[in-house]
């Protein structure tokens, strides 16, 4: 094989696999090429992705030692997605009544959601996370992605117990969209003790539900290490969890005006609020 | 720009968008490149895919025509996956009891689910569907991945119709795995009548959920042209829909022996059932 194949097959099969590790032996075998052949094609794949801000190429060295893909966004591609996810969340059209929105059409597009979760994976690339957590139904997309990103196993937090799950632990907890007790529940299976997750979600209000899927995480000794949601509520500023990464917020939204006012977290300093980091 | 870095790019962002259709122009653009030798780039990236069997990828003439990355799967691969969910699956520590298997920690596997949704996107990727349409909720990352090679929205129907889902359409159905009757509601505005749709979910035993999302869709005018299921099961025999596509049948399941007996479709025809395509 030229080096234009063995270069492109590297971008291939590492990008296709964000953050799984890959021996250079696993590209020697593949191409029937000596060592040193293929460390200078990794090094002219890691340069034009480098160049083309496309996502990154790391070596790690000792025994469990090769490369690995990082995914990365550059500011203009971030830039240009927030503009379409504010731009299409902004459609008046979406307004439900009583404050909600029709959102669906966003959250299982995956030209928006590989890219929101691009973001989140590398917000959370060295959080250490073990897992990524998120509950039924609308955030599963976007965390599925980001825990293939990541290259974690997902977990989705239920909210019936139900057969297939085997012995469950539930909790009951207060939703404020909702105004009243809501169940959550996590097969005991789904998670080992000890470990750390990170959550990720597409809406999040109060927080009630993200709060929630702690308490069901703590119950099993998880440690939550970072949360990150793709659209927070305005209101209430006052939120039960302390620390979340939001992609946009959402601000007024007019029932009469048919007006949906979308705010940038970078916009929102100006609001002087604390209760956000 | 060099070669071998115009190829790596363009096998990276083509990989990235499956089925998305790029013209030259945006390459020529993107690396200040004549048509010529974006043209001689393309080949070059075709070849290589097509050498080590990562997928294809087509031309198409005329004004909207372009460059699209096609998913495929080699038959090497295609053994070795099944082989694994084959194993996984067949672990008797998923008994539940009830004839239940555990199998999210199989459905929420980005390594195994990125590998089935690119053999059901191999499988429809000429069915003309508009659309790809599942249930909640072990259904989601399959269904989400298959829309995503293919390039098509992803519809989920809900069990429960909520207030972020606007106006619903619901059905009942008899679901033969619970016992009992069962509601199905999709959002008005999901789909648009006259368009049509495939169906992909995780689990089928006599396809009463496959049937009631039909039964949704065809409320909706959409005509179902394709279904993809991971598992099926081998009982019932006689399923209620007629045409479906598993990757595995779910055979004996021995409590006592801990034992769970799993068969490839090409084994299936010894036992020489006519109700089953």
């Amino acid at each position: 094989m030229k080096r234009t194949e063995r270069v492109g097959a590297i971008v291939k099969i590492l990008s296709s696999h964000p953050n799984r590790v890959f021996s250079l032996s696993y590209f020697c075998k593949l191409f029937q090429a000596a060592k040193s052949t293929v460390s200078e094609d990794v090094s002219a794949a890691k340069k034009l992705l480098a160049k083309l801000e496309l996502g990154s190429i790391e070596t790690t060295a000792g025994a469990k030692g090769g490369i690995r893909f990082i995914p990365t966004v550059s500011s203009l591609r971030r830039e240009n997605l927030l503009n379409e996810l504010a731009e299409r969340l902004s459609d008046g059209s979406r307004i439900l009544g009583g404050g909600f929105l029709y959102t669906s059409d966003l959250m299982f597009d995956s030209h928006i959601i590989n890219n929101v979760a691009e973001m989140f994976a590398e917000k959370f690339q060295d959080s250490g996370a073990d897992y990524v957590v998120t509950i039924e139904t609308k955030g599963i997309p976007v965390a599925y992605m980001t825990a293939h990103m990541l290259n974690l196993p997902l977990v989705v937090v239920r909210r019936e117990s139900r057969i297939s799950e085997g012995s469950t632990v539930s909790i009951n907890y207060f939703s404020g969209s909702s105004d009243r007790i809501q169940k959550l529940s996590l097969a005991k299976r789904a998670v080992e003790p000890g470990k750390k997750a990170i959550i990720i979600d597409d809406f999040m209000r109060a927080g009630g539900s993200i709060k929630g899927i702690m308490d069901v995480l703590s119950e099993f000794d998880v440690k939550v290490v970072g949360t990150g949601v793709v659209i927070a509520s305005l209101e209430p500023r006052k939120k039960v969890i302390d620390e979340y990464y939001p992609l946009l917020y959402l601000g007024k939204v007019d029932e009469q005006k048919k007006t949906i006012e979308v705010i940038r977290p970078s916009e929102y300093a100006v609001f002087g609020d604390d209760g956000v980091n």
